[in-house]
């Protein structure tokens, strides 16, 4: 598959998941594949995600590394109560900046608690703290907030949580032109439509073409995936794949 | 969460799934937690885990950075018939070394293929291409091999032929001391247990102590996990954890 043209991806993301659950197998994660999606949807290309530990060191030393590379970086998990939530003192320390508490936030959560009667301690107000300068990304669920920093967007890591957060940030972002995917599917093998598939990922260099594998019951069921800005060539792309398909004898049906 | 101490983790592991189907979203990845757990019960401890795009300078660059930093680097995705599939090459590329048929690779196939009257053609024994030097990976389910070279371990994307793979390579590695877990679930709020967590963690710093929350029909759910690998430790901890719950007033279930 060949990289995306600059010109027609030219916003960018990388997601950073923090968290040691991930990577000890404990949690499957369930947020790249969603904020994956949503970001194409509105033109940026996600090109790179990272799975951390709760370990400073990584998170100041990856969330610099990718914020200079990408227009935008998201990061996930980390901004809980308990002492092993150390996202927001680790951006702080990524920008140079101190850590405070953010009146708005830390009045947000002290109007939850009260209404609630649930008491308000040290480990809870911490879910205040902020880099100085940030900006707070509101958290219709839970109150406890995100924040953002110049482009780096610090979100919870509770994917329902999360999903609220990422809808309360798209609308500050640069969008670029929306991805279009048409998906063919066939009951060829892979081998059997590599040749042709690779002479119309050639004639098509700004398109990206991927063929995935994966079995029916009675066969092989391959998805043959055309991915592009420009929505009228991904069309002809796929309608070229479908004659491909069926000169080499096989069925084809639309995703 | 504290990293865990060198002595005890001293074997590590990063993982690089490789696939533009992970970064749009198409596909949700179903390999991370399977290998961090296989690894952690073999005392490997997964560090970091990276999704890349299929583009051959990206992937150079992740091998290179990750074989350094790391005892195995793991990769997913890419070796496949089709134009997309270029980790074989890359990975040549990474090394300075050549991409070869593999002889043994190459007879695996073409006796697969004849077997079932399969069409041997240019596509197909791309599969059987691997950087000079690389040492295969055996794949019961449909023959095409991994590859590893030096310390990097090349394997499907497809999990079914993940998972018999990486079985193939575990035998080979170093290991570590397997690392424990135990995870007490109680009703109470992260907010409440918070600061008597972190004592329990102080007092533990070569232990890995997370809290994750959740909700039941009920209430609240959190998920105190313990990681280490000094087993009385690790249970000791945990018990140290269900008496801190039940002071709070909290009920107790071992997961």
């Amino acid at each position: 598959m060949v990289e995306l043209s600059d010109e027609n991806t030219n916003i960018t993301a990388a997601l950073i998941l923090i968290g040691n659950e991930l990577l000890s197998g404990r949690t499957q994660d369930a947020n790249l594949s969603h904020l994956a999606r949503r970001l194409n949807e509105v033109g940026i290309g996600l090109v790179e995600a990272r799975v951390i530990a709760d370990v400073e060191d990584t998170i100041v030393a990856t969330v610099n590394e990718l914020r200079a590379q990408v227009d935008y970086v998201f990061t996930t998990g980390g901004i809980g109560p308990t002492h092993d939530d150390i996202t927001a003192e680790s951006i702080a320390k990524a920008f140079g900046v101190s850590l405070i508490q953010h009146p708005e936030a830390r009045r947000r959560l002290i109007e939850y608690f009260e209404t609630r009667g649930v008491e308000i301690n040290e480990a809870r107000l911490r879910m205040a703290n902020t880099p100085q300068g940030a900006e707070l990304i509101a958290n219709q669920i839970s109150v406890a907030p995100g924040f953002y920093i110049d482009n780096v967007f610090v979100m919870a890591g509770v994917p329902k949580v999360m999903r609220v957060m990422l809808e309360e940030v798209l609308p500050r972002l640069k969008r670029g032109r929306p991805i279009d995917n048409v998906t063919v599917v066939c009951d060829l093998p892979e081998g059997t439509v590599a040749a042709g598939l690779r002479d119309i990922q050639s004639r098509n260099p700004e398109l990206s073409i991927g063929s995935y594998p994966g079995k029916s019951q009675n066969g092989y069921r391959v998805s043959l995936v055309v991915r592009g800005t420009a929505g009228e060539q991904v069309n002809q792309a796929a309608r070229d794949i479908e004659s491909l398909v069926e000169e080499l004898g096989g069925r084809v049906e639309r995703d």
